[in-house]
């Protein structure tokens, strides 16, 4: 391999099952990249991760592909500026890692941040070199297939021809499917986790909200808010509030929070007075402090976007008929974002083509999220297909 | 009867079904309200409108109660001040008229404004006339039970003992269910659609949302929005698009919507791609025009502490156990707010009490908003009952 993520200090052997202490490595991309939309970026940079060891003939490798407000810190743990190490593991730790289902002990697995996002790739809140201030707004709006396009290139630059797995859920699902369709001979495996062959009206409709409570939060000034010395923080807040009651379900939040009181009764006043208000209200500060606007936004419009059966008269087969892949598609019965529906849907056009495919709909409370979090029947099914993924290349 | 809101230049006859024009009133009630928050209302006003005739012996008297944004204006139309005669009916108008499923050729029919609204009756924009100054935030919160006990009053000053009906959709139901316990002897007939025993952990969560979203916007100034020439637009549209959400169905925005462009193709940019999206931006725009932001608030708050179980022990058969009225119980299969489960909950209780109840599950795609919508099957239950209501009393 060509290069390695693994810090000089690393303490991988000190947490088990863990990578350790990883740090990211940016790549420069001088090819210019022609978008979807029309427009070229000159050149752009890609941040990512890599986990584990590529191997002598180069096929053990997996891409993970983010969703919404993911990026390149997949698994480990950074190290801080002070030189101590992060109590914060990457989004998805509990899949990756030695001996994980994800195991970086065979596997080499890369996590890079999408363009247009906030963790350290080419996007709204870096500098656009054309004119030596920070893109905002004029960052070009990109798509899921943009996306594929720029981690083709980053596979070409670590030197990995074919993928024995490309994995995602939600958004990342979208990209594992569009890797399959526009690169047939670079994916071996596509692991299609709580996606949707698009968005219903509904859930445009949600994106939708998210966006105006951003854009109508006077802070956002038309999305030069870094020029104003600004933030729309407001904005961002309501819209994580929102987007955070989709990725659950009312099951989960009634289980967990039910009805129950902050104080012992109510204030009778507009202070919040019930415990998932509090939640949200902490997940909305949160995110509002660490996320970037205009990434928000973008990502919200390539969700919106994705629509590839459209092109063949809404026929998603014909669409999956250049796929050559075996698939891994799943879904979460208290998913009502994407629910188990629209993953069958994938898995007929995928019958469809006489492809590969095997399909769980996996029980759980937590919705959406489910696939971010250390579900057992969903942690094995992962780590059963993953063996045999493994298997293909002697391990 | 004591009051007629019959417009005296009235357009009934040229308009079948309809119960003309109309113009609300406005009476002044000088005994001080406590209410269940401990604070006391010396004086109000409630506005409210009438239709049809109140008969002889005072018992065909019908209670209209809306929900989060409705008001007294439930039929027929207003004159405008350049004497013309308003294009918009009331908002239960399909319902309401003579000949309609709550016959004014047979009903008294009382529809009013509830405290803490903004349609006229007192509420943040009204006046406080301990300060002359516009109340604001200063308003005291509001519960279903605070309403139950004012509507009592006018029922009083309306010279009506018992209603033969209360009906309400929604928050309306739940007003129609806490006058049966609140007053078992003034209430023949309670009609409940689409509400439920208490709002879900989703359910205050989206209402914190919307709460949020208003309250965050800086045209907010603490509630006191109108002392600063203002009123918080961006905030109040974001929170009507929200709700607009949960009031209709995934299916309904589908077969509505769907993903039907306003161009015929993307533009890459952050202007409005989808027709959900136009018509969401509208229904925003149009409501933060119209209704104040403090009621919006008060509406949200009273629907959340709405739990009168939870002082039995979280047994509504408890609650119930004092209402001695007959019950009609309906919800829509598409409503995901209030979703039949909730309404069935309700009959449970009721049966456990052994009242007389009916029970209708409504096919509808149409979700929550089902409830004010002109649906064959839902008019022609309505239209059976109230028939069986009017029988009662030799109609």
């Amino acid at each position: 391999m060509r290069s390695s993520t693994k810090d000089s200090t690393s303490h991988s052997g000190q947490i088990p099952g863990s990578v350790g202490v990883v740090a990211p490595v940016i790549h420069h991309f001088e090819q210019p990249l022609e978008l979807t939309s029309g427009a070229v970026l000159p050149a752009y940079d890609l941040i990512y991760e890599t986990y584990g060891e590529l191997n002598a003939d180069r096929s053990n490798a997996i891409l993970i592909c983010h969703a919404l407000s993911g990026d390149h810190h997949v698994a480990g743990y950074h190290r801080n500026d002070d030189g101590t190490v992060s109590t914060k593991a990457g989004w998805w730790d509990n899949m990756v890692g030695p001996g994980k289902p994800f195991d970086t002990d065979r596997f080499f697995v890369v996590g890079l941040n999408n363009l247009g996002g906030c963790g350290g790739s080419s996007g709204p809140s870096s500098m656009n070199p054309a004119t030596g201030r920070l893109y905002g707004p004029d960052f070009p709006l990109v798509t899921v297939s943009d996306w594929v396009q720029s981690q083709a290139r980053l596979a070409d630059v670590l030197g990995i021809e074919q993928f024995a797995a490309i994995i995602g859920g939600s958004l990342g699902g979208m990209q594992a499917m569009q890797w399959a369709v526009d690169f047939p001979d670079r994916v071996r495996h596509a692991v299609v986790v709580a996606a949707a062959p698009k968005l219903s009206a509904q859930n445009i409709a949600f994106s939708e909200v998210a966006r105006q409570s951003i854009r109508s939060d006077p802070d956002f000034h038309d999305g030069r808010y870094f020029e104003h010395d600004t933030v729309p923080k407001r904005g961002l807040r309501v819209a994580r509030m929102l987007g955070h009651i989709t990725y659950l379900s009312d099951e989960h939040l009634g289980e967990k929070f039910g009805r129950q009181m902050r104080e012992g009764q109510f204030s009778f006043d507009y202070t919040v007075e019930f415990q998932i208000e509090s939640y949200l209200n902490y997940q909305g500060d949160n995110f509002s402090t660490r996320f970037d606007a205009n990434t928000y936004l973008l990502m919200t419009k390539a969700l919106d976007y994705f629509d590839p059966a459209a092109a063949h008269d809404d026929r998603l087969s014909a669409w999956l008929s250049r796929a050559k892949a075996d698939f891994m598609v799943a879904s979460f019965t208290s998913d009502w974002r994407f629910s188990p529906s629209r993953s069958r849907e994938i898995v007929k056009a995928l019958h469809d083509n006489n492809l590969n495919v095997s399909y769980a709909e996996i029980e759980s409370k937590e919705g959406h999220d489910s696939f971010l979090l250390e579900i057992d029947a969903y942690q094995d099914l992962m780590r059963a297909y993953l063996n045999r993924v493994a298997a293909e290349f002697g391990q």
